[in-house]
């Protein structure tokens, strides 16, 4: 076994910036770019497809939880922001607002303008996200409980006219899912908000290899128009967390603001329940800094678009073609395990170059085979995870490298998970927070419960509540800030 | 064998009010619904689970073919449309604008209004389409022949401020995909130009059961920017044409616009050969027009989100259950097969509502067990392409009706086939094609080439040349309105 670096690709290192080493990654990676539009990315091919494993997987989980896809405007009136007081508050401030419909070639000659007559009536705002256009029809759809319950997911784009913005962590447009369900009791809501945080978590761990802590936000955290936002917290490498989904429990909010009612059994009038819960494309920040080392990409083979590469080293056409069919023998194995492999025996590029590049590109297993492989009828075979190698008969390969993929995907979780536990500590005075909080990690401390401790430990340490922990310890204890008492512990960092 | 006839809902008839009865068909079939937003639609679950099997479809032929998919920003500064000259002048009348990036509350206190301080520097258009967005993205990934060609299909909504919209058909905010292809030599453009669109083609008739013409665009028809746009052209049954797909051949204009050159293999620079193809939801128009009946949809098996339903016909309780034991095995043995199958057991509704619901659903086939079945081991088969019944042994049912999906797609487009040959008639004098245009259907007629001539018979007949078809006759002639010569015949119609 041997360690192998990487030559050719010039990644910032992670200890020498962790933010560059991010940005550098993303775009050497061929995962996504900044666009000509301020704040709008373009989803590359490679970071696309990575996208489209992740949709695939949870579509498929959405759906055996029984809910179906549906398609919504992209533009909502700006009336009906206003509706739900606390949404309006949340999403008026970033939002992109269509007010005209039509250009016309400027009167001066000097390429088109917008058409001062074409103004609409009422603005149009870009979705940025879908609760107010949602509601305002479901509306139409529910008279009684027999309407019920609605469970509505959809796929598309929403934009937030963010600041500041980095690929797939904050981006102005940005790709998700955002699914909306209408019940007929709070139970029944309340359940399916925890249903779905729980497919989440499911999908961040078995498939993403990320783990996450399942908790409930604070009130200053919340989504705006929420009653409890539930959500998925994860820690990056460098000790700061990444939200990586919520589901939200809405209650009869939005319900009220655009009058859905409904006959409930015993034919009494009531509001309807609502949850919406969603993931992002941001989902992909994650999933890159979870894993990813000084020479690339790291993927989980569950969502890696291609699981094994092999490269063949050839000398010469005569040698090329031996190797070519044994490598066609292997592939047709794999392939027929569902293994996802590219082939590339590309001649303009030294396999040295193919070696870097899909270190970087994150494949999970790389196999070489040269003249000495085909005469001893071996192969070497290279674990993007650990970089080291190794030397096996071809013979049930294929098998072989099934049972290294599991084994790939446990260790990169496994990975992850020690360091969150290694970088989970617990925490008694505000002295001491403010010192560890330098070093990132997620700390368990107490809190009284109150938006003002909250703020004042925001403000002071830049150290966010990222949620009440659902599962785990629940003693009670004093606030380390104001000596009240407190419930629980909570998990403070400063995140993403 | 015996007719059926739908008693519970009101469709308009075709013959009554096709237009009413296709809108009519489209909202009782939960398809989908006019919005709050004017000439947005809502796709309903059922409508766009259909969609969804589109999507699947094509996605997949379009890998197959060597595409990738990506994802590029839904913006498109207002000064890279005025880039292509033609293309400006197609798309710049009918898109929505974003001129303003944040709302604040009215200082009046009524509710929300753009605050004038949040106006961009540049005006954003909502995508009608991403050809200028995606080569001036493309200028910075091609420097040589190496990087070619660039094979990209992007799957995404787009806007084009539509004046009169219907569901489905014309709507402001619609859903796609665009193929943008980039190539090294014409050649090779317009090899891909042809490869889609038979691949569209091939899908039109093999999924969607819909017969079409493939041809090539007139100058008048093309789309604004390319050299030559292709197309393929289905008839529907009220004898109006439905463009269903467009394939163009963007010659170097593209290039040009936004300066992408490359080096070729002798070191010389040139301009990079595009393409861009592309469908979107106004398929499912056309999947709608051209099948359905009084009755409700009628739905190609392989695109029909459920193939079969099962409804079970009992009188109380302890025979539901048995029908129930009866259902669950036959269900096995069709999911076994990879058959869709939905089982209506619901207690709330009779056997009747559920008959007519799903004949309006257009599920492929419906199975219905009662007492008298369950003691002669048979079950009732019903087609909803025919309209007919007939009762068969339960043994071997799964294969009986894998063959039976087979035999109605068939069906349905050997129905459609020949409703287009009925409907397609050829014409030698303008006289004659004034009466016979008034029929519907398409009308084979000489043209002499010119614009003129096509925008005077449009003038007065309201019929446009759909297509100057690719296969067929290609004998030449006389034009019909100036008697000057003709290359081919070309084929009118009057067309949504």
């Amino acid at each position: 076994m041997a360690k192998e670096t990487n030559q050719l690709k010039e990644l910032t290192s992670r200890s020498e910036n962790y933010s560059q080493w991010y940005n550098d990654l993303v775009l050497k990676a061929d995962l996504a770019e900044n666009s000509a539009v301020r704040g709008c990315m373009v989803i590359k091919p490679y970071g696309y497809a990575v996208w489209e494993k992740i949709q695939r997987q949870l579509d498929d989980m959405f759906k055996e939880t029984g809910h179906v896809n549906a398609y919504f405007p992209l533009f909502i009136p700006k009336s009906f922001l206003s509706k739900e007081a606390d949404h309006v508050e949340g999403f008026a401030k970033e939002c992109a607002v269509v007010t005209h419909y039509r250009l016309k070639n400027d009167p001066n000659g000097k390429g088109i303008v917008v058409d001062p007559e074409a103004k609409l009536e009422e603005e149009l705002i870009v979705r940025p996200t879908s609760e107010t256009i949602i509601w305002n029809t479901y509306k139409n759809w529910i008279q009684s409980y027999r309407d019920l319950p609605i469970l509505i997911n959809q796929w598309a784009n929403v934009v937030r006219w963010e600041m500041r913005t980095r690929l797939f962590l904050r981006t102005a447009e940005f790709l998700w899912q955002e699914g909306h369900t209408a019940h007929a009791t709070r139970e029944e809501a309340v359940e399916e908000t925890i249903k779905m945080l729980s497919v989440y978590a499911e999908f961040a761990e078995n498939f993403m290899a990320v783990p996450v802590i399942k908790g409930v936000k604070t009130a200053s955290e919340r989504f705006a128009g929420a009653v409890d936002t539930y959500c998925i917290e994860s820690l990056m490498q460098d000790g700061k967390a990444l939200q990586a989904g919520t589901s939200h429990f809405l209650g009869q909010n939005f319900a009220k603001a655009f009058d859905v009612q409904f006959l409930d059994k015993e034919s009494k009038r009531d509001y309807v329940w609502a949850t919406s819960w969603g993931v992002s494309t941001r989902l992909m920040g994650a999933l890159i800094m979870a894993h990813s080392d000084d020479n690339g990409l790291v993927l989980p083979p569950k969502l890696a678009p291609y699981q094994v590469v092999i490269v063949p080293i050839f000398k010469d056409e005569a040698g090329m073609k031996l190797i070519d069919e044994r490598a066609e023998k292997i592939i047709q194995e794999l392939k027929a395990l569902g293994i996802r492999v590219k082939y590339d025996n590309s001649d303009n590029k030294k396999p040295g170059w193919k070696f870097a590049e899909y270190e970087l590109k994150g494949i999970p297993v790389r196999l070489a085979m040269g003249a000495r492989d085909l005469e001893n009828g071996t192969i070497e075979i290279a674990r993007r995870d650990t970089l080291t190698k190794e030397t096996v008969s071809v013979e049930g390969i294929a098998g072989y490298i099934q049972q290294l993929l599991e084994d790939i995907q446990q260790n990169i979780f496994q990975k992850a998970l020690d360091f969150r536990v290694k970088h989970t500590i617990t925490v008694d005075t505000y002295a001491e927070f403010k010192e560890k909080i330098e070093e990132g990690g997620f700390i368990l401390a107490h809190w009284d419960g109150t938006p003002e401790t909250e703020e004042l430990i925001k403000d002071e340490t830049k150290a966010t509540i990222r949620c009440i922990p659902l599962d785990g310890d629940k003693t009670p204890g004093q606030c380390m800030v104001t000596g009240r008492p407190s419930t629980q512990r909570v998990i403070f960092a400063r995140a993403y």
